[in-house]
């Protein structure tokens, strides 16, 4: 394509609301266009560069027998509180009503119209395995639409859906999507973790995500380089350190006048924070609960959610004033009439082992010294606390490590969580009616085209994975008005065209500069220029990694492009 | 693509729903489902049709310089109320609000959008003329969606939009997009016309819609086969043939005890149904006015709100009462004191020339005769009876044709419509901002499969043209069982992918009466069968048009192939 033909509106400067690397860079390099909050407008660019993840997303899900449907995303409630996920969800989904004042929503995912399907059109486990795929638009109601096209109100996804007669046929589908996920993303040159991930809104029984480390990541993984543990620190457990400090005594009061803080109560007892308790308090739908984890620790609230099966918010000042009789800083389990659930690092019998630990009394200006999880109080004992870098590794106990990632890609075992509330059953060998065990999967193009940038670009612009870049090889005529020139880039334009090589052609009446500027901007692979050489026959090659430059005959061009291609990642 | 991997659910009997042939068809074949009223699914095969469709859409739109881009379909309601279309659109319009209640609409066509893009990114005529298009999701609340996928409230459309400087450059791109729909569609194995047709919501000062004949389509429109002028009905003009029968006379009053209808009048005096007038009442925005149309005619009434330049409605009894004092049916223009619009076949200086009617005397049972239109009472005359089959070509007066059509596409000219409000301007030539003169530019993909299978097809099912059909080739292997069959068939399925044909082969355990039904009705242009023969080296070859059967020898098959594929459709 010729640029002086191509709409490619490349900005000098940053867009102000610029927070994530691949913002500024897609913004920058005329990708994408912000329309409205959390809704993006892919340009020229930014599209070729969705449309070819989409096609190593259609190939790869082709050979795992995957067939392409497509679905509406406009979907009357109805089929959504029959899996109770209407009322389940909250203001993430967009509701509507039609003109005749019926209740819609717009899709933010499709688990309920493809089991719908399935249970209309499938009748026997003969029909089965069935993965159908579609790549179609999501809407989901993002509180705080940020990052750029990381996350955003409106996008597109590769969703697919697998049907099996049990779980073993579950098992099957799983892996082979697993594995086709894996190759759709290496072939998109990312690196990445699939790490174990909460189902949440899915529900199903197990889940996982694929990751692409990066600083722009809302999300943070835990993985132990020893054995190759990975999960969200959603989820992720871990051994946690020893803690010293605090001998058990059996409660006694402490006064310590004005000291709310762990780390005032810390610098006043002298002692390290992993001797202290934290004590938060939380409503839930069953009602409230104190929640404690170690001084040096954080709660993790989702792990928390897991575990009482239901949301959780913090209680409000007034809330705890009420049922604990003093202030939020100075609450403490010891004699309180309300449920307690204790972080298992602070379980006398956990990996840190530990017995004596100060709390608060639920006094102000007092806490309590030498207390005893589980003897002081009445507990339950569970996963609460986010792991820290370093903690051992639950699998093998070496040290873990962090690493903040986006979300590219996810896969749920779905088991018969929705083919049972919608009746979605074949027929089994033994002539009985079985609900069909699914599963489902998703990947964001824009998200994957995101992280790739994240993950390659210098000072100057985008190196894009050569797999998607927008276009193989960007030609840069130095002087338009030079005949010579001009004919030789027409000439090598026409050669590479039918070679198969996406050329894009900057033959705009611009400055050579700007034109270079472009070109690392916008972050081809492979550059070419045609310059003064020209007359001798020669052009200059350059990879955009590493930017080597060399001259080459023009003779040689075609088998010397191909070898840098090939070094390209 | 093996029919034994590919989900194709083809059904024996009709849906309850059906309406359209093509519904009837799509369905059958398994390549649609019906979601909910106006949403549809696409099955793998309907997808398969949809993408050919999709693909030489891009071709097209590639080859007059469009670029492809993707927009958002959810739009802040702002810049819909910058353009006035959020109250002037009715309830075609999904509405809803987001979290924060801020009101959004659904994308019923992205006029807005782009617009809005092309002021912030477009700086000067320099950067013009501009085709952007875009393959994305539009959403109308249909009040009746019916027809299968002919009417629904969610569906794919291919939109473009050219910006241009000036009128002129308006024309050019006008005129390429013309060109670009007329060779989409007949690649699509379409018959279709190009037909003036009424701007309606988008305005702007010209439109065409792209027809294709079809007693399933809800439109209308003239076509004149002398001269070629063709329009839909909503506009169409004419050239009203003569009617005789009554004579000037100053308006008498004539008993007409009873009589009310057209018919019943007519009947009574004794004089054909085209010497009476039809005195029709209605309310707009200004008030009420009475429509006049000949007894022999049926007023548009769209034409009548072009004229009015707002929506009409029929009065109710009740506002006729009120109005003009009398029952509905004996309502008529001499002596009310309301505004008359006459429909310019009643004009005495028109083509038919008459000057005596019969019409309402605003009394019951009784009507005047004699009347003279424009005389006898303060007029203006204007277009507003729908053509008629045999009337007078407006360009030539040859007799014009009635054609029940699909409208697949249609283009606008849509000048600065949208881009005064939005303030979209560019520098021109004369160092003056100016406002950008935009055209748009659609074609549903969905209509265009449907128009293809109500334009082609027998009692047995489809026959896709060979374009968009979901497979080039069905290869039945008639017993599956038998070693020289099944071997011969791989063998040919694998040839044949090789050599770029796409095949679906029916290896289906299944009676080979099941296998050849669902190949009509699927509706592949050629028709491989591998039976008895094999054991000779002979396959059986089938055009579906036409059906004739021809046993080839099996290294002549692909030749032969070749031959029949180019003599289809």
């Amino acid at each position: 394509m010729r640029a002086s033909e191509l709409f490619m509106p490349t900005l000098k400067e940053d867009p102000a609301d610029s927070e994530a690397v691949s913002h500024r860079l897609l913004v920058r390099g005329g990708f994408v266009r912000r329309f409205s909050a959390g809704m993006y407008i892919f340009l020229p660019l930014g599209w070729r560069v969705m449309e070819r993840v989409n096609s190593i997303m259609r190939e790869e899900m082709n050979a795992i027998g995957g067939q392409e449907v497509s679905m509406p995303t406009l979907h009357p409630a109805e089929v959504w509180k029959e899996t109770g996920r209407y009322d389940e969800i909250g203001p993430e989904m967009f509701r509507l009503n039609d003109r005749s004042d019926r209740p819609m929503v717009l899709a933010m995912t499709h688990e309920e119209i493809f089991a719908w399907m399935a249970g209309r059109e499938l009748r026997s486990y003969r029909d089965l395995p069935q993965t159908w795929y579609q790549i179609q638009l999501k809407f989901r109601d993002e509180p705080r639409a940020k990052g750029g096209i990381l996350r955003v109100r409106e996008f597109l996804m590769k969703d697919s859906y697998s049907f099996d007669i049990d779980e073993a046929g579950l098992e099957e589908s799983y892996a082979r999507h697993a594995g086709a996920y894996d190759r759709i993303l290496s072939r998109c040159g990312l690196d990445f973790y699939r790490v174990d991930s909460d189902p949440g809104m899915m529900g199903g029984a197990q889940a996982h995500e694929y990751m692409a480390p990066s600083a722009a990541g809302e999300d943070r993984v835990a993985i132990c380089p020893a054995c190759g543990y990975a999960a969200n620190t959603e989820l992720a457990r871990s051994k946690a350190n020893a803690a010293q400090g605090e001998e058990e005594s059996g409660p006694r009061e402490v006064a310590t006048p004005g000291q709310k803080s762990i780390e005032q109560v810390s610098d006043f007892l002298g002692i390290p924070a992993s001797s202290l308790i934290k004590t938060l308090a939380y409503q839930h739908e069953d009602g409230f609960v104190l929640a404690l984890v170690r001084g040096d620790h954080e709660l993790r609230e989702s792990k928390l959610a897991r575990y009482l099966q239901h949301p959780v918010r913090a209680a409000s000042p007034d809330e705890v004033a009420e049922v604990m009789g003093t202030d939020v800083g100075s609450i403490g389990p010891v004699g309180a009439s309300v449920r307690v659930v204790t972080d298992e690092a602070l379980s006398p019998r956990g990996p840190a082992g530990k017995r004596g630990y100060v709390v608060g009394a639920n006094k102000n200006d007092i806490h309590l010294r030498g207390v005893v999880p589980g003897e002081d109080w009445e507990t339950e004992f569970t996963d609460l606390h986010e792991v820290q870098e370093g903690e051992g590794c639950p699998d093998c106990g070496a040290p873990v490590h962090l690493e903040q990632v986006i979300e590219v890609g996810n896969i749920f075992k779905l088991g018969t969580r929705y083919s049972e509330p919608l009746g979605a059953t074949v027929l089994g060998e033994d002539g009985k009616e079985r609900p069909l065990v699914m599963g489902s999967y998703g990947i964001g193009p824009a998200r994957v085209a995101a992280a790739a940038v994240e993950q390659n670009h210098d000072d100057d612009g985008i190196c894009w994975p050569r797999a998607i870049a927008p276009f193989d090889v960007y030609m840069v005529t130095v002087k338009m008005e030079d005949e010579k020139q001009r004919e030789l880039s027409q000439e090598l334009y026409t050669r590479m065209t039918e070679e198969g090589w996406e050329c894009l052609w900057d033959d705009r009446q611009e400055r050579a500069g700007v034109k270079f500027k472009d070109a690392e901007l916008i972050g081809c692979p492979v550059r070419i220029t045609v310059g003064r050489g020209a007359t001798d026959g020669l052009v200059e090659l350059e990879a955009r990694v590493g930017k080597e430059r060399e001259d080459v005959p023009v003779d040689r061009l075609m088998a010397r492009m191909q070898e840098v291609w090939q070094a390209a990642p």
